[in-house]
C-alpha cells in the first residue's frame, strides 16, 4: 500500500486511547444490562432488501449489496446492511421463536449502516446498544417502566452529563388528537413533529390548514404539546384541557403508571413530555427519546418504544418494548469536544525494560510472571538506554518501568523506585488497567 | 414483518446459549490480547475498492456497496467491505501514523465478509481476532517469537482441542528453491503448495513440467516440504539435503530462532513445518499456521506472517508481523460439533418471584439490591404461581429463585432453601456468572 490515503466522511474510526474510552463504555453498558438479565445477542450484517425496505421513509439510506465479480447465480443478490438493530432482531425472533424463551430478554451492540449526509452525532456507520423485551401474544405492561431504567442505570454508570429520558404515549396522543375532532391523526402528529424546526405559529397554520382543524382545536393540540413534568402531574394538565376519548383515558393512564414507577425507582430520571412525537407512528404505546443535559441541541441519544407487533408469523404476534442508545453518537460528542479521557494509550501496566539483547528471556519471565497475576505488560521493543525506555513507557502513558537487572520497579510519575518480585508486586489497583474520567467532571455523573 | 423467513447460507447467528460461548471465547482472547499489552482497535467496515483489489486473487470475493436510489453526486461509490483486517490495519497506520507510537501493538476484534462458498469454517460474513506489532523502518526479530506465543496463550486458554502451530520462513523457502537451481521461487511455491491435494507425485511432475527443475532437484524440493520438528532438529535435515543460498542460510536462522525460543517459553506450542506454503508469497519472513489436534482437517483456524512492507506512503515503510485468529470458524466447529456448552441460556443468577402485581415493586428492591453487589438477575413477568415461576427459571438455568413474601432463596437444582437479605445473600462465585465447559474434556486444555 503506497500513498497517504484519506479518512471517509461518516465512517468515524478512533485513535487507541480513545477507543479506550469506547470500550470501556460498552464494557459498561454491557454489564448494566447483564446484571439486568439481558441476553447478549449478534445477528448478522444483512438482510434481504424487501425487509429492510418495509419502512418506506428511509429506503434511500440502504447500503445494497453485490458481488465484484457476480454472475447470474449471485445468491447475495438482494441484500443490504441493517439500518437498525430492530429489523433484524425481529427477524432473529421469527426466524428461532422455537428456540427461545418468552418472555425474551436481549440486548444487541452492533455496528449498522445508513447513507445519511454525514454530521455531527450522524455517521454512514455507527454502533448503536439496543435493549429489549419481547414476549408472545401479550407483553406486560411492567417492561416499559424497566426499559428505561435499564437504559437510565446504564448511561448513569457512564461518564457523561446527566441523561433525561422523555416519554410519551401513542394512545395518548392519538385519543387527544381524535376528541378534538381530528380525522387523521397521524396528519396532527407530523405537524407537531415540527414544532421545535418551524415554531408554534406555523404548526398551527399546519394543524388547520393541513389537518383541518378548527382553530381552537388546533390551539389544545399545541397545548397539550406544551405539557412536561418530572411527576404525575401531567396528567392534571392533560385533564384540563377538557378533552375525552376512551384511547385518550388509556394511554394517560399508562403514561402515569411509567413516569410513577420510575420516579419512585430513578427519581429525576424520566420526564413526561407530551411534545415527543416522533416514533408515534410506529410504536404503538409508550414511546422515548433522551438528551444529555446541556447538550440538547444533538437531539436524542437514545429512543426508543413499544411495538404490539414487532414480529408476527401471521398467526402468532410478538409485542415488544425496547430502546437504542446511539453509543457512537454520543461518543461523537464525548470524544469530538473532549469531555472524556482515558488514562494512557495502551494496556500495559508496566513496561518491562530489557538490559542487553542476551538478556531478553529475563525480561519475558518477569512479564510472563505479571501477567500470570493479571497485571498488564509488555516488553521493551529494543536494549536501548534505560532513559530511552523511560521514554518509550511515558508517552504510552505506561506508570511502571520494571528493571530485571537489579529486580526493582519504578513509577515514573513519582520516580519512586522499589525492590520487587513478580511474584508479589502489585500495582495500586486504579493503575492496573486503563482507566477513563471526565475532563469537566461538574458536568457529569460518576 | 409476517411470514417465517429462511437463514441465509454462509451468514452464521447463534442461539443466546451459543452466544454466551462465543463471547466467553471474545473475552479470553481479548484479556490475553491485553495482559499482553496490545491495544484495542476497530477500523470502518468499508475501505475503497481500489485498497481492497490490490491482492488480486480475491477480487471476487468482494462485497460492494452502492446507496439503493444513489445519485450522480454518490459519495459512496467505489466502496467495498472489508475481506480481512490487515488490509484496513495497514490504511489505518498510515493515516494515523502520526499519531500513533511506534512499535504499535494492536489487536483488533471485528466482522470480516467475502463472497466465498459457504462450507464448515467458512463463511460470507465472519468475526476474526487479529494480533500484530507493527513498526517504522525496521522491525526487531523478537516480535515473530512473541506473536504465535500471543497467540498460543489465547488459544490454550481456550476450552478446544490442543493448537499447534506450524511455522516456516518465506527467506528459506525462496532460497532453498534457488539454491537448486529454480527459475521462478514463486512457481515451485505454488506446486508445493497443492502436496495435501494433489499428492507427491502430481507435485514432482508440476514441479519438472512447469517449474522446470530437474527431477532431482524436484525430489529434493519435496524432501524439504517433509520436515517438521518441535524442537531445532529440524535444521540439521534441512542442511542435510546439501543445498546453498545465503538467502536459505538467512531464514533457516530465523527459523530456528522463533522455534528455539518459543519451544522454551511453551512447550509443544510451535512446531517447524516446512511443507508450509501458503501465505509464502506474500510474507517477506516467518509464516504461521494453526491447526487443531483431532480437527487437521478443517484447515488452518489461525494464520498469518512477517510483511517487511504491511504499509508504506512510499518515503517510510512499516513493517509488521501478526496472525489472525479465525474466531468463526473455530466456533462453527465448536458449536456445530456440540464441543463447548454454556452453563445457562441468560446472564441472570436469580430470579425474583413475585407474590402479587401489587408487590412487584418489592421485587424489584430486592433486584436492585442484589445488582448493586454485582449479582445479575431478572424480576420474574407475572404473579403466577411459584411452580410456574420456577420452571420460568428452570428452562433458561437460572439457579436460584428469591421469594420476597418469606425472604428465602432457593437453589432449584438442589431444592435447598435458605433464609437471606438481598444486601449480605451471594451465589457460589461459579454460579454469579454464566460459565462455558468442554463437553468432552479429555479433547481439550483449560
Amino acid at each position: 500500500m503506497a500513498g497517504r490515503p484519506a479518512s471517509l466522511s461518516g465512517f468515524p474510526e478512533w485513535l487507541p486511547a480513545e477507543r479506550i474510552v469506547e470500550l470501556s463504555f460498552l464494557d459498561t453498558i454491557r454489564r448494566t444490562f447483564e446484571l439486568n438479565g439481558f441476553a447478549s445477542l449478534e445477528t448478522r450484517s444483512v438482510e434481504p432488501l424487501d425487509q429492510l425496505l418495509r419502512k418506506g421513509e428511509i429506503d434511500n439510506e440502504v447500503y445494497v449489496l453485490r458481488r465484484l465479480h457476480a454472475g447470474a447465480d449471485d445468491a447475495d443478490a438482494g441484500l443490504g446492511l441493517h439500518f437498525d438493530l430492530t429489523v433484524p432482531f425481529a427477524r432473529y425472533v421469527l426466524e428461532n421463536a422455537g428456540h427461545l424463551q418468552f418472555p425474551f430478554r436481549r440486548y444487541q451492540m452492533q455496528r449498522a449502516w445508513r447513507g445519511e449526509r454525514p454530521q455531527e452525532g450522524r455517521y454512514r456507520e455507527f454502533v448503536q446498544a439496543d435493549v429489549d423485551v419481547v414476549d408472545r401474544a401479550e407483553l406486560a405492561g411492567h417492561y416499559e417502566v424497566e426499559i428505561p431504567l435499564v437504559v437510565g442505570a446504564a448511561m448513569r454508570a457512564l461518564p457523561i452529563p446527566e441523561p433525561v429520558i422523555s416519554v410519551n404515549n401513542r394512545k395518548l396522543a392519538e385519543g387527544f388528537f381524535l376528541g378534538v375532532g381530528a380525522a387523521d391523526p397521524a396528519q396532527v402528529l407530523r405537524a407537531v413533529d415540527k414544532l421545535a424546526k418551524i415554531g408554534p405559529d406555523a404548526v398551527t397554520a399546519l394543524l388547520v390548514t393541513e389537518a383541518g382543524l378548527s382553530a381552537v382545536a388546533a390551539k389544545t393540540c399545541l397545548a397539550l404539546a406544551g405539557i412536561a413534568s418530572f411527576d404525575t402531574s401531567f396528567a392534571d394538565d392533560v385533564v384540563a384541557l377538557g378533552v375525552s376519548h376512551p384511547m385518550l383515558d388509556e394511554g394517560l393512564a399508562e403514561l402515569v403508571h411509567v413516569v410513577e414507577r420510575a420516579g419512585e425507582a430513578a427519581p429525576g430520571l424520566v420526564m413526561a413530555d407530551l411534545r415527543i412525537a416522533r416514533g408515534l407512528d410506529y410504536y404503538t404505546g409508550t414511546v422515548y427519546e433522551t438528551v444529555l443535559t446541556g447538550y440538547e441541541g444533538l437531539g436524542s441519544v437514545c429512543s426508543g418504544g413499544r411495538y404490539d407487533s414487532l414480529a408476527s408469523d401471521g398467526t402468532v404476534r410478538y409485542p415488544g418494548v425496547g430502546m437504542s442508545i446511539g453509543v457512537s453518537r454520543i461518543l461523537g460528542v464525548v470524544l469530538g469536544r473532549d469531555l472524556v479521557r482515558a488514562s494512557r494509550s495502551v494496556p500495559s501496566c508496566v513496561l518491562v525494560a530489557v538490559a542487553d539483547e542476551d538478556g531478553r528471556a529475563d525480561s519475558e519471565r518477569v512479564a510472563a510472571a505479571l501477567r500470570a497475576r493479571g497485571i498488564p505488560c509488555e516488553v521493551a521493543p529494543a536494549a536501548a538506554k534505560y532513559g530511552r525506555q523511560i521514554r518509550h513507557a511515558d508517552r504510552r502513558g505506561i506508570p511502571f518501568v520494571w528493571f530485571t537487572a537489579d529486580s526493582t520497579v519504578k513509577d515514573i510519575r513519582s520516580g519512586e523506585q522499589v525492590h520487587a518480585d513478580p511474584a508479589h508486586w502489585d500495582p495500586p489497583e486504579p493503575d492496573r488497567w486503563p482507566t477513563i474520567a471526565p475532563t469537566r467532571p461538574e458536568e457529569s455523573r460518576p
